[in-house]
């Protein structure tokens, strides 16, 4: 059965979205859903789960009201529903954020997949189950995507968009526009692959922090300080790849590749590299290549040091002008 | 020989740097030190490296003036040195930033401790090696140090301290506060660990991006996007660790070992996570604790927010106020 949406019904067009699990995820994606203006329907079976959003999204408004409102955007535009069936029937698109439990989250797909209008929608926010394992139960899973937000969804732009192999592409295709509507920014993945493509990048580094910690190489402050006193800095505007051609100087990835290459060989880290053969060159440096566009190495310097001259002034972290610091003041 | 530095030297009165190697990190060290009032003599052997040092810091320049220069700083108290000797000679303070081989590094270390006058402390910009590793050859090794930077220097503020097993604690000390005076970000480490700490958390993540590159998982911009649209906006002023209590919601980092613990054994990445046993989750959860202080989880909640909003600001990602994702809006 290939998904098709109701005729009426383009991601420009959605205007009410049920929120279904109104945890820390689900009440963040309720927040952003509101300030961009739409109408939602929330559920969540626990017993203070409506008093929990409640002050979730109180608490929200006002960071929410400061990066600027969608017009007709309120609070007040949120019900909370008594029953799964009741929040899902008139919803023009459906996210779940049920717990991260795999048998849980199956059967409640299922049971959405029942309640919801034909035509519509329905993403889950897991942060890695494979759509592919989650949609084994449902009577639709051509309508079944996988739509991975970031904490806190009202303020991180960041969705991942994947289907599973029973999943229409064209569900994919609409609630990725549809997101892109909802103000989000959507990578959208052809395959699946276990934690999408941020949790895997951020879950290698959280575990060589947990193994740091684990063996007494670091504290927790000491992690925390290292990303948020350097990379972390860097990587608000700019990322990983990019900002490590930078580093390779005017001879950008290729000259890194040449000079750190090497360094794949050393104990830096627990996770293995790769082999740094000419394909994986190859793709690093072309790829670095396309992200650079027409910008010279000069014009990315520049980029970048405004980017964090930016981040430092937006953290109050710029040194004080009549500096303190002053080489042969008081010691 | 313990190290002791010149009675007269302490690390607020130092005013003259050198700096050897000239290339993206030794060259930013240059400017940062510089922007900073200090006194730089720079040596460098290739051939270009006076032509090349002068772009850098002429690039570099602007960001600095407007980042705020301390009081006398100018590009001109930079002198070019025709030898490494000449370099050191009057030297408060020695950065060593020499190309990432460790026989070269190595010698290069031995060769600045017969020249440079004794008290005076000697570090490695070294991304990864131990101290242990490098000064093998220095007659005298008690004062040499790792003092590992980000790229720029002279606007990430992290700077990585730590000795090697004959280094002498009272260069680790002065080394640090030097830094601090010299506005750096200082962790001081107390034991050597390869690739210090940072490093190890940015090149798990670098190693699982160049798997994902060599296996077709992604692209370079999808991985960069990842990182710039999700988790790196909430880095560049919140640590991984603190980040991930938030994610537990009022239950902080236990609730989230509750909740995402059993995620530890997913194959979310391709490095092994460690047991998440008593001692690992005691840990996360004191240091959490610790690093919270007295803010409550809706005070953490309020300054992630804030910080999120200040960072969409300064890289110009706020939503358009009046809104083209409105719902109704033409598709």
């Amino acid at each position: 059965m290939p998904f098709s949406p109701s005729p009426s019904l383009s991601p420009g067009s959605a205007r009410r979205v049920a929120c279904i699990g109104a945890g820390v995820i689900g009440g963040g994606w309720v927040a952003h859903f509101l300030a961009r203006g739409y109408d939602v329907t929330a559920w969540d079976p626990a017993e203070d789960a409506a008093e929990r959003l409640h002050r979730l999204v109180t608490a929200a408004w006002p960071a929410l009201e400061r990066l600027g409102l969608a017009d007709g955007a309120s609070p007040d535009r949120l019900t909370f529903a008594t029953t799964l069936a009741e929040a899902v029937a008139d919803a023009d698109f459906v996210q779940e954020s049920a717990p991260e439990n795999l048998e849980l989250k199956r059967a409640l797909l299922a049971e959405l997949d029942v309640a919801t209008p034909p035509g519509v929608v329905i993403a889950s926010s897991t942060s890695g189950y494979p759509m592919t394992d989650l949609q084994t139960a449902a009577a639709d899973p051509s309508r079944l995507v996988v739509g991975h937000p970031f904490n806190p969804p009202y303020l991180i732009p960041l969705v991942e968009v994947v289907g599973g192999t029973r999943t229409d592409p064209a569900a994919v295709t609409w609630a990725a526009r549809f997101y892109e509507r909802a103000g989000k920014s959507v990578l959208t993945m052809d395959r699946e692959l276990p934690g999408f493509i941020a949790n895997r990048l951020q879950e290698a580094l959280w575990r060589e922090a947990l193994h740091m910690v684990a063996n007494g190489e670091a504290t927790v402050e000491d992690i925390d300080a290292s990303i948020t006193e350097g990379p972390g800095l860097r990587w608000a505007f700019m990322g990983p790849c990019l900002t490590f051609a930078l580093a390779g100087g005017e001879g950008g990835m290729a000259h890194m590749f040449d000079h750190f290459g090497p360094s794949l060989k050393s104990p830096w880290t627990r996770l293995e590299a790769p082999e740094l053969d000419r394909a994986l060159r190859d793709a690093m440096v072309d790829g670095c290549a396309t992200a650079a566009g027409d910008r010279t190495y000069a014009d990315l310097v520049a980029e970048r040091d405004q980017g964090v001259i930016n981040i430092l002034r937006a953290t109050n972290r710029l040194p004080h002008p009549t500096n303190p610091n002053a080489p042969g003041s008081p010691a």
